[in-house]
This record gives C-alpha cells, structure tokens and sequence, in this order.
C-alpha cells in the first residue's frame, strides 16, 4: 500500500482544530465573569476542547488511534496501538497564556502514519490564524501558501525558546539561553511550542529549539508545518526527533540550523 | 494654574497614535515584495512614522515641546525646553519584532508636563488594540475601562521582561532574569517595552520589568497606563522613576510589588 495521501485529512483537522479552538474561547469569556482562579476552569476547558476534537476525530475515522494532551496529563496512559494512524492533539497549547488571558495559545493537531507525521494544522482563535501542512503538499496559513525566512547568519537571528518554568541556575537550559542570547539578534520566550513553530514557518522566527518540559502532542503538527515550509528541524543534538523526548531544534536554513547546532553545544560545554 | 485636564490630549493622541502606526504597517506590505533585507525600509518606516506623529502634535500645539525617539537614536540631540508640556514618542516599538514581521509591536505617544505624564496612547496595528489613559482618569482599551490583575503572590505570577540584546553571562540582567524565572510562574520575553506595560494595564500579564537598554521614550505612555489601571510602578531598585534612566518594576499590586523587588535585589547579591 502506498502511503495515505494527506489532503484527505487536512479539512477534518482544521474543522477540528477550529472547533476545539472556539471551545476555548467560549470559557475564557467566563472567567471574566469570576472572581476566583481559573484554574479548575481551565482543565475543564482544556477538557472540553479535547473531548470535542476526539468525537470529531474518531467519528470520522473510528479505527485510528488518539493520544490527547489532556489524557497524558490526567495520568491515563497511552492505548495498545491498534492502526497505522494516531491522532495527536493538544486542546490548548500555552496554558499559562490563555489562563492570564495573553495572546499566543492554540489548538495543535497532528496525525501521525506508520511513525511519520503527514499531516497538521495549528489554529491560534485570537488572531484567527491556520497554518495547515500535508506531507509533500507544502504548509498554508489561511489557505496562502508560506515559507520560512532566508536568514543565513544567526547574528540577524530571531529566535525563540521554550524550556520548563523551574530549571536550575548554571543548568543547561539557562546556558542555552544564555548562549544564544549572545549569538543571536534576538532571542523570544512567547510561551506556546506550537505557535512558535508556526511562525519559524512563516518566516516570523529565524529558529527554535526547545529542549525540556516539550511532550510530543506539543508539536507533532508543529514539526510538518516547519518541514513543510521549507525549515531544518532534527533533534536537540542534531539527530532524528525522538517522539518520546521530543527535544527540538528547527532552523529556517540548514545554515543557520548547523549555527544554532554549534551553539547549543557549546552552551552544553560550560 | 491648574493642572491642565488631560482628556483634552487623549484624541489628539489616540489619532497621532493610529496614523503613525498606519504608517508602518503600509510599510511593512512592501517589505514583502523586495528580496534584499529591509534594515534600510525599517530606518525610513520608523521615520515616516515619526514625521507624521510630529506634524500632527504640533499642528495642534505649535507651542508644545517634542522629544521622538528617531530623533535621539538618529544622534539628534533633545532640544532645549521651551514648553510645560513634552509629547514624547516612540513611532515604532518593538523594532526586531516588527522587521521579523512578528506580532507584538506599537506606536507609544505620551504626554509630560512639569515632570509628570499626564496623558498616554499605545496602538497596537495588528490586534486593533488602543490603550489610552490620562492622569486621573483610569485606563482604557478600545473605550472600555481596564484593570490590572488581582494576582498577590508572586509563585503565580506572569512576568514580562526587557534587557538588552547583548547582555554578559553573570550580568546583572541574566542572574535577574534566572532569579525571576524561579521565583514565578513563568516569564515572558516578548520584545516590546509599550505593550508589556499594556498588558500589566489589562490583567494579562502580573508584573514587568526593564533594567537596561530602556529609553523613556519606550514607557512614557506605558507608565500611566499601568498607573491608571491600578498598577504599583518605580524605578527597579524601589526608587522614583528617572526619566533619563527609566529602569522600572511594574505589578498588579503593591504586595507583588514588593515581592518582585526582593527577586531583583537577590539576584543583584549574586
């Protein structure tokens, strides 16, 4: 059997993400309205959105297999796999931004066949942005086809990080950080993993890397999306991704991808 | 004399504000059109910008002094005073975000008198978001009045940050960066002085502060913005803000407040 051709999932990933999406944004209309932390609100939101996206899913094609964010997260574990195709989703990708009603959150959804992700849609609801990518088929925002920057030299870099919130000083993401700090024009921490490989997609970040606290529903749609159009993205230590620990590194250019590479180990050095 | 009601400059400021950030993003179309880097069409955005900010202020106040942030960086120096009043304005905030075409820029227009801001405007292009506020008038965004947040305690805090690009490993910078990183629940870097005070104003964001490579020009608005929304704002060792070295710790609260300023001050024993 040839490989699935993805264009026939895109517009059920996309119908999702935007459902699971607007899910969100319904509940963060009520936080307003309360004077307690939202905190509970917020699971129950993130709940939602996945319970919703999971029917839509698995409705459509009830023999794939699905792993959610929100289950991994509430302790149940991965199912037997039992097809080729895997759902991967993340109901709400920046949870510290959208409980401090900051921009810069998203619905991420990625399906996985036979271990390759061939196709994924990112849907950010406050600036009505969807980045879309299909294994061979290049990657759209709001239908437009998009490529990433042609920065050569990380000097004129944008660069983003994501790393967990309670790392040690002198640990190695500080140093990371650090070092990149001063190799770079600039460095972000915008605080959504999916969001940030949409816009190194869109040429709006130079590169990312993101090297702990990342699980796999955080990109799995994220990593196509970049690939897709026209980015380097390997792991952390310039090897293949490893869906377990997936510790990334993505580049708008092999060049520049080889760069970041050399400073991540340099930082790792100190 | 009474001190002059600052309602009269809010519209003038709020127009100034949405023109010079028209500017800019009419600029920023044609970037996309042209292959070489836009360094150069930045320079001359940024300028147009100001120019026609300027025409505006002092059409209606030809008698107003002006202090524009192209003019300082160009090595122009601040003219004498010759006014009670100074409009001082950044046309363009968050300069490497808007060349990389990411969000999270903005036009910042404020009004000083005898010392003290008494009017501010902050237009977001992107999001359509306009902050205005005048001295004892509370703070605005798109008309509707904003608040900070009612975050008191600094483990659940979402803090913001600004410092120079080019900072040295075990600068103070960095070990203020790594203490506050610990100490709350995450930290932001999101590349614009005007709408980090933005978001204090609005609850998005719990805390912000900026210890170097900061002009006055960046937060004359701001500061009022988060003054008038409620917020606890000083220079960032606790002192009265210095217009020539407007170093600053904002928070929702003046609990908050306080506790971010022991962050800093142990990060400065380090």
């Amino acid at each position: 059997m040839n490989a699935p051709d993805p264009r026939q999932f895109l517009s059920l990933a996309e119908h999702a993400a935007r459902v699971g999406a607007g899910i969100l944004m319904e509940w963060r209309d009520k936080f307003t309205a309360r004077e307690k932390g939202p905190k509970d609100l917020v699971t129950e939101a993130d709940l939602a959105s996945q319970v919703a996206i999971r029917k839509l899913l698995l409705d459509a094609h009830p023999d794939h297999d699905f792993l959610g964010e929100e289950d991994a997260s509430l302790g149940g574990r991965q199912t037997e796999r039992t097809s080729d195709f895997r759902w991967i989703v993340d109901p709400l990708d920046g949870t510290a931004n959208y409980v401090h009603r900051l921009q810069t959150f998203a619905t991420s959804i990625g399906l996985e066949y036979k271990g390759q992700i061939i196709a994924g849609c990112i849907f950010d609801p406050v600036t009505d942005e969807c980045y879309t990518a299909g294994l061979g088929c290049g990657t759209t925002l709001n239908g437009q086809p998009i490529h990433v920057s042609d920065c050569q030299e990380i000097s004129q870099a944008l660069v983003a990080v994501s790393f967990r919130a309670n790392v040690m000083r002198g640990s190695r993401d500080v140093n990371r950080f650090i070092e990149t700090l001063h190799a770079t024009q600039s460095i972000r921490r915008l605080g959504s993993a999916a969001l940030n490989c949409c816009y190194v997609a869109a040429g709006r970040l130079d590169a990312y890397f993101a090297t702990s606290g990342i699980q796999i529903w955080d990109v799995a749609a994220g990593i196509l999306i970049i690939t897709e159009a026209g980015g380097t993205l390997t792991a952390a230590d310039g090897g293949s991704l490893n869906f377990e620990h997936p510790e990334l590194l993505a580049a708008s250019s092999s060049r520049l991808h080889g760069q970041m590479l050399e400073v991540l180990q340099r930082a790792d050095q100190m």
